[in-house]
């Protein structure tokens, strides 16, 4: 044990129910259900999913040891590792890495994704184990960078579903994490409590905080404690280019005129971004842009908003994960003092939460797979069938965002044409956000506001202002063929020739983009 | 001016301000915007409308006097007038009635539903009318049945969307209803306060009251007083039969099973009910099931509900609006003293509040167009693209309830054939509602329970548990298929044939059914 572990350990008992990986082993059986720590690729557990993993390949067991396994959203590396090795046969909400998502669309796993806002309670209510005669998770596995004197966990990078699967699990395995400092002082955390005797989330700015700094866990269900030696490992973000800044500048323009137009105070409301490169850039944008006393409230925290808190334009900011490339995580730590006054983690029900967000009026950001020329978007699925990541939170935040914003490129490249693929089509292949959730659309090409419009004014707006030009007069053809059609059976409030709103995505499948000799060719 | 008009209006400024309708038409302009109280067709304004309708059919202004028309959900017939006359340009968010559908559909109207809950915020924001200059509605007409000593409106069977219209109206004209009694007490409504300044919902039981009594408005704005001598007529209700029936014996069931499982307390969780013959047999298989202490949070009360208050089956029930017949009124106003303790109307904000259905825990039950096999749900646009009335609160609740079920016949007629529409297809041609909504789906031919289940899980128990018999092997057909196709390209997750996705709508627009010759064949 090391000396370590012991300071990080307060609540003496657990150290009797030390265990190495390996020693954790025996604990787990065929099917069983189990929850994990951890949020984008950081704070889950390690040490034990590997050293069953390696079980599992000693053995030969791969396919004969399945798990229905639930994480807040996506895990590291390990769970890669068990998707490789065709351990897991449920999962949900969320995820990340191609080895997961091969098993899901080879069919293999049983992948459901739910808001995940929505998702811990549904766990906590026995939505997911209906089957189950003691109606429990039989394991959760949590990561803490700590435990206080009574036995609770302070989590390290996330705090994700970690409350609610605590407080359903029949056991639970401890991994205190010492290769990281302890994250003590960041957490705000809200154990669930069901209806119906629920109370309101009694946040009103960003800052609050009103829950508790650990996860109170039953101490007699805690049947393991084990050290882990190993840091999480986040790849580089993907830098900002000239598409992301280009899309960042409308978006800036539309903040502007938001002020000025007194819809917005001048340090806007808080903000929800997302991962990636167009979130990287509008981030930068905004540093550039001279706002001042920005507040976030999002579901994860990356490398960028280290700058703005630098350069002075971000007050504060919550999620419920920050994930940090390894340089980020040196950052915060060694200026711990500072950035631990300008953050909070919280779980994702609250980090995610309707209530909240409505509250404080978020402005939301997203990147979609595609939108349609009436606002509907797809966050999910390529060409309606293949699963990407999942939903996350995206319809948590547009759904109730006081803003509502879907970030792409007007275009991406497919195999053989490097404009192949519009991310403006006629009728989304999978629709997770619909008409009624989108308040504006932006892409490297324009901005096109759509509050208050009706869909055929939309599709105008939608169109002209953010398709590429590759597809401008395609997608304007199909409209105005569809109003055509649609007059006859006096259809017109959101025209469509079903026959052919996926004929982008069908010769996109046949000959490799979406660009079509004509509307009337088949396919 | 009525004695009974004196007595209700105890703002004693307000009766020098009294016109008649007629004298009301001066102060409309063809491009105002507009805001009407009311709320499925109760509680709208009457006289001051029909005037104004009178006014442009006898001086032939039909489509030159055209209005920017804002309703908290659906009006009355004077609407209907209205949509008859090409008076109106722009109207959001629900419409029922044919004039106003085929204003929309024929492309006269421009329409956009918005979720009840947000459209109101929406307005209060300058969403909907950025292009005007003082940023406001031109006039808001209210209907009251009573006036307070200070100059607030007590609203009548509808709170809907007026606080928020008031809020932002340059001028209000309240129209008194004397025809009907007043419904002093009935309300409890909460005025908008937007971010950063908005505070949590109180709200942790459906008796809970912790606003104002009236609706408070600036009295300078109130250029005018009108009485009106109309009351609301909706039509009766369509009466349960054995298809709905058998849907509400599934519900029961599902219901019974959850209590004995734990998963719900024996008295339920509060229920959101819509309105027609489904949610009727509903709430008779409630009462005949013999569950008492019932709640009801939803956004519209019908006479159903007198029912169950009367068989002692429901404790309390709050909505925006109480939609009754006239024969439906009578009854509560001969028991008034009764149904006043139990009942609460409140603005539509607060009745589909994400923050207090997801607090309360609701089970939310609603009809769709079509669902499909993965769970998505149209509620809105027939064949995608005919307007049927507006998402409504589907969205609100559907998100946000605890159990979220959708109810429909599994087939409905088309012209020439008794089972020709099937309410299950593979791919719903308008998405409302997304697979991450929806728990469970529900039709006379049996309960699919979805919770927890991957997409492709989901194809098999709805096809099976609620498809029409006459569609079930066509729906398994289209998913085998899929499967197979989508495995060529590991596309596994939601298996799609997109060329074939629409199929079943493309046959029923050229065939009259929905059923196919095969899969094949081209259509």
């Amino acid at each position: 044990m090391s000396q370590l572990l012991k300071q990080r350990v307060r609540y003496a008992p657990y150290l009797q129910r030390l265990r190495t990986p390996e020693q954790c082993v025996e604990l787990f059986k065929d099917g069983q259900y189990l929850g994990w720590s951890g949020f984008t690729a950081v704070g889950a557990p390690k040490v034990v999913p590997d050293a069953i993993a390696q079980h599992v390949e000693d053995n030969n067991l791969q396919g004969k040891m399945q798990f229905n396994l639930f994480v807040g959203a996506s895990a590291g590396p390990e769970e890669s590792r068990w998707a490789t090795n065709n351990m897991i046969k449920r999962r949900a909400p969320h995820q990340v890495g191609k080895p997961i998502a091969a098993g899901i669309n080879e069919g293999r796993i049983n992948f459901f994704d739910k808001h995940l806002s929505m998702f811990p309670q549904d766990l906590t209510y026995g939505f997911y184990f209906r089957e189950k005669e003691n109606n429990l998770l039989d394991y959760s596995i949590i990561e803490a960078t700590a435990i206080t004197e009574d036995g609770a966990i302070i989590p390290g990078p996330a705090v994700g579903a970690s409350p609610e699967m605590v407080s359903v699990s029949d056991k639970i395995i401890i991994e205190v994490n010492t290769a990281t400092p302890s994250f003590e002082g960041l957490h705000d955390i809200d154990m669930p409590i069901n209806p119906p005797f629920r109370q309101p989330y009694p946040y009103t700015a960003v800052d609050h905080k009103c829950g508790v700094t650990a996860i109170p866990v039953d101490p007699s269900k805690v049947v393991a404690i084990v050290e882990s030696d190993r840091r999480d490992k986040v790849a580089q973000n993907t830098p900002s280019d000239q598409m992301s800044r280009n899309i960042a500048g409308h978006l800036i323009n539309f903040f502007r005129d938001e002020v000025a137009a007194g819809r917005m105070p001048e340090n806007l409301h808080p903000l929800q971004s997302g991962i990636g490169n167009i979130a990287n850039a509008v981030i930068e944008g905004l540093a550039d842009a001279n706002f001042k006393h920005l507040n976030v409230w999002t579901e994860v925290l990356q490398d960028s908003f280290l700058d703005l808190f630098e350069n002075g334009s971000l007050d504060y900011a919550t999620a419920t994960s920050i994930r940090l490339t390894p340089e980020g995580f040196e950052r915060l730590f060694n200026n711990w003092d500072n950035f631990s006054q300008k953050l909070c983690l919280r779980s994702q029900v609250v980090s995610n939460s309707p209530e909240i967000i409505r509250r404080l009026g978020v402005i939301a950001m997203n990147t979609p797979v595609e939108v349609d020329i009436y606002a509907h978007a797809n966050s999910t699925n390529v060409s309606g069938s293949k699963m990407l990541n999942g939903l996350g939170g995206s319809g948590d935040f547009l759904r109730n965002a006081k803003v509502s914003i879907m970030h792409t490129p007007a275009a991406r490249p497919s195999k053989t044409d490097p404009t192949g693929i519009s991310c403006v089509v006629p009728f989304a292949s999978h629709i997770d956000q619909t008409e009624h959730d989108l308040d504006a659309i932006v892409t490297d090409q324009g901005f096109a506001d759509l509050r208050g419009l009706s869909p055929k004014e939309r599709s105008r707006v939608i169109i002209k202002n953010c398709a590429h030009p590759d597809y401008v007069d395609q997608l304007l053809d199909y409209v105005n063929r569809a109003e055509h059609y649609t007059q006859k059976t006096k259809a017109l409030h959101q025209p469509h020739i079903l026959k052919d709103a996926f004929k982008m995505h069908l010769n996109l499948a046949k000959n490799g983009t979406m660009k079509l000799s004509s509307w009337d060719a088949e396919i």
